[in-house]
């Protein structure tokens, strides 16, 4: 596939694509400013760098685009994109602005088929996931109110009001649409006197209030300087609970006179990650060429522990263990 | 590379290795059952099927071997892979006793490098990561006691009170000797009465105790038929405080008059996972023609909330959102 | 003491007065209803009954009055308490109107001294006094938005809107000006489409959003029918950290990228509320002329235990504990 | 009554018995340092000091006897009790040894009735008593582990390995057998190599085993230098799930696939201490003279902003709130 954008954004899709994601291989990366691009093609094998959206959209290997280029040239490139009919993962915001955004509109209507998926990505993330089958489980009942929270814990160099709305709480307009399946009908904004650290000239924080065509409310607390950290919570009030995402728990629900948790059911659940993790960590080291991890001495001195464990199990008495000298290769 | 076994959990490695790690081919699987062999090698592009480990080893594209068949079958296996000089990823347990665990230490010794990774797979858990690195960093002090709790949902048929100690307290014997850097001396088991939803002949739960040559005292309450689910909690109890994990909180640390957890300092540690999901899904879904996840239509939208927002910041008015009607395309 | 208004919080505040609060007596009860005053007066040795309370605060033994009639009789109430300089204690709300609580106002001010404790018992909260000694402190710097939810299990009967407010929300009115120290300077009330389970022509949930002369942000979530229980939280959003309560965890802070909760100093603090349950059911017990809880034979057997556990320290083995047969009088 | 012993913890008794319990009235002091006593007396309206116990008992107004003298001095202390047949309350430990305590069981015996509560003042704490009443109700099936941590900010000057079981773990000891209802028939102690803060000749932490003769197993880390603070918690392992204390959560308990806690029902159990305290400071403020708390002021402010609250409401609109000037007696 093609990445067209090789800055902060682009070069880690470029990382993520090579090195994380299985079943995809980035032959082409695009950038007006052709040292970066070459750059980062450098550390792929088999990708080479352009100049020209629609030079490299025809490149052989290019059967899908990933555009993380400035959202002002979003449009160009996916409209580049649809006259080779290929798939496109745009990062946010698709456009600055809703004119543009309906011309991609139409222009999809026109291709006839679905061709872009925005970067929203936090509909991916396991709390929002668990969040979204909750509330369409029905479990809860109809969502009446959502309340979101967005802190970190600085704002970027020359961050302004409007960015505060457009780069951050742009998310929060995706995840509340998404969470109730309605759409957004009006708008507020309060602006409490700022803090002492926001940056000159920036209302920091600010808070936010939706209404829905479904008749719910949403609020979100939108806080660049926090300080403290990056904390995203949301909590959905429903009509026979209410659940909330984002604490560092998982998803806690409070319904029927208690709150909490799920427990995992089994140990894939639990520790399928740290599988993954194992595995690709093996696999990393092995086409470097070491061995890390534990080893056969770990392997020697659990087998050796159980030995002695079973017989204190079976003959109720403590057991010492007693281990062969560690080699040095095994250190 | 080749993966030796192909029951569940070789299955699964299968499966892992081609759809969730990135730069790993699986060229050959091993089984004596060679119809559950060629059933595994059929869902993987350029696989083949073998029931001879030799055999397989020897097969082009095989650069490294995971071995997954059952733990009486794995010195042979690692002697073969040995001959080869490949490297191996080994399933627990490395071999059934001591006394065959030491033939392989003897046998990497001769090999002169180590070759072998034991799948002691909890050393890859992000919360047993986070509490390693608390305990080395030192800010904690010396460790002196450890807590560990193992319960499972309910016990696999069959299972035995020797198997409760060489299949499931053998994870925390070594998360034990990881976190400490030491070695056990000396064990101790407790069999309290056991729970009526033991199966017949098993002592469940049982509490196990572990002496080390540091002077730790470790203990274990390994639980099968807990009923209610999977649940792996440890806790340190540290000179200058006590670290907790496994209760679905992250890690919380006790010390100095305080207990608690970390925030994330940013998006990317926050949402990494999300990301990966993200470009994932999109990868393929692409590799199957389809398109999934939010569209234009919900850049739009969010775009022309945003417009909206930026108008009620300024102004400090409630402002309604004008919505074109969503086209049948993007539902 | 005097206690004004015997229906269920009157004569609550009645038993509260004589069965759980130290160094006072009520002397005199009074209620329009003279029978509901006389079985309240009957429990309580040395109390007598009123219709009228300027008849009961003439009375003997009467220094102080508490007043838990209906609020449009507290005006009356209160100015013949001022005529007898007596010291009140006056349940929420003051008065129905702000008129009447202004001519409070100038009564107490031409008696010269302050007279009147309105009842806002949330200030005697342990979590929000947590909360208020961290604003005071300065630790989090100044207050910037205050997020308050407020859910009951149910509405009860008769409930209209304009009693969220009054009733419901007075409570953060209060709590928001408390803990900020500010006034609240406009108020803007939202309604979400009702929940199916509110009551026929009352609007539940609703959200309330406050604005203060100190420039902070507070949002009220009030929902009478959230079904699961009752539920108030209340959480600051300050210049260097944010601190929830209402949790069920105690106060949670997130300050300097660490969230979490203080751990007691000691026992007294930990266990100060035993100690006093202990010895007040001891000496409800007395009164009784019974014997209850914990009792020779439990020191006994602890004492043996003891013994025990001391022999097995110091010997290092495990040691057997021998009673002698419990005797029935222990049973 | 009277209270025998007058040092840190006699002192702290009487104190409560004088300004927390409601119904006991302290008329006799005992204390072979007559100053002490004396001093204690003082600060107690009606009380006398003595220094032997057999003329206190006998004083009039002493209908019962709590006794904090050091344990080697309760046996003589109860005894005299027992000859005046008076209800006793006394500290733990009951007495130093089994053989004592045997002496008192028979002494008890000959009396006929029960006359003594022993001091275990954690049957008292809210958390142990949830976890009681939910082990009593069967919900989780039998009991088969229980989990005790034991840890103190620091251990007392001349604090022995002997102390922590008699002073320390007796806790424990009493806990075990009254969540169990069962007795302990076997002890354990490991000693793990001491923390660096452990003082001289102390080895701490420990860690103690209990068997039970219902055929459980309770274990307890026991940690004086714990440094962080006062921890006490305990975790029950059952047959249907686990419920754990201590935490600074209330109880959470784990079954059927979820973790967490209760939410209150109403008001009152949520608020039922802030109601007490509220009531209780009124009473100490009216004692001294003094008006504190909430004032008219308040009461006016909250009106004020109902008001305009239920207006918002009404009309859909941002109301603001007007106030009259503050008056100097309401600061």
């Amino acid at each position: 596939m093609a990445v067209v954008g090789t800055g902060r954004m682009g070069a880690d899709h470029v990382r993520r694509l090579t090195e994380v994601i299985s079943g995809a291989h980035v032959a082409a990366v695009v950038d007006v400013d052709t040292g970066r691009a070459e750059a980062v093609a450098a550390g792929v094998e088999g990708c080479a760098a352009y100049a020209d959206t629609a030079e490299a959209l025809a490149a052989p290997g290019v059967d899908a685009v990933l555009v993380a280029s400035p959202g002002p040239a979003h449009e160009a490139a996916l409209l580049t994109a649809f006259e080779h009919d290929l798939p496109v993962l745009c990062e946010k915001p698709l456009t600055p602005d809703p004119a543009s955004a309906l011309r991609l509109l139409e222009a999809e209507r026109r291709l006839g088929h679905r061709r872009v998926q925005v970067g929203f990505m936090r509909r991916y993330d396991r709390e929002y996931l668990a969040l979204k089958s909750l509330l369409d489980s029905g479990e809860l009942g109809r969502p009446l109110l959502l309340h979101h929270r967005h802190r970190n814990a600085g704002a970027p160099p020359g961050f302004t009001d409007a960015m505060m709305i457009n780069d951050s709480v742009a998310h929060e307009m995706d995840v509340t649409r998404w969470l109730l399946g309605q759409e957004i009908t009006a708008v507020t904004v309060l602006r409490p006197r700022p803090s002492a650290h926001a940056p000159a000239g920036l209302s920091d924080p600010q808070f936010v209030v939706f209404e829905t065509d479904g008749g719910a409310v949403a609020d979100v607390e939108i806080f660049l300087t926090a300080r403290y950290g990056y904390q995203v919570q949301a909590e959905a009030v429903c009509e026979n609970g209410t659940a909330r995402i984002g604490d560092g728990h998982g998803m806690l629900v409070s319904t029927a006179g208690r709150w909490g948790g799920t427990v995992t059911p089994g140990y894939l659940e639990r520790f399928e990650d740290a599988y993954d993790r194992q595995v690709q960590a093996w696999v990393d080291a092995t086409r470097r060429g070491e061995v890390t991890g534990p080893g056969i001495w770990d392997g020697y001195a659990v087998a050796a522990v159980s030995e002695a464990a079973v017989r204190a199990q079976r003959e109720g008495v403590r057991v010492e263990v007693e281990l062969v000298e560690r080699p040095a290769l095994q250190d």
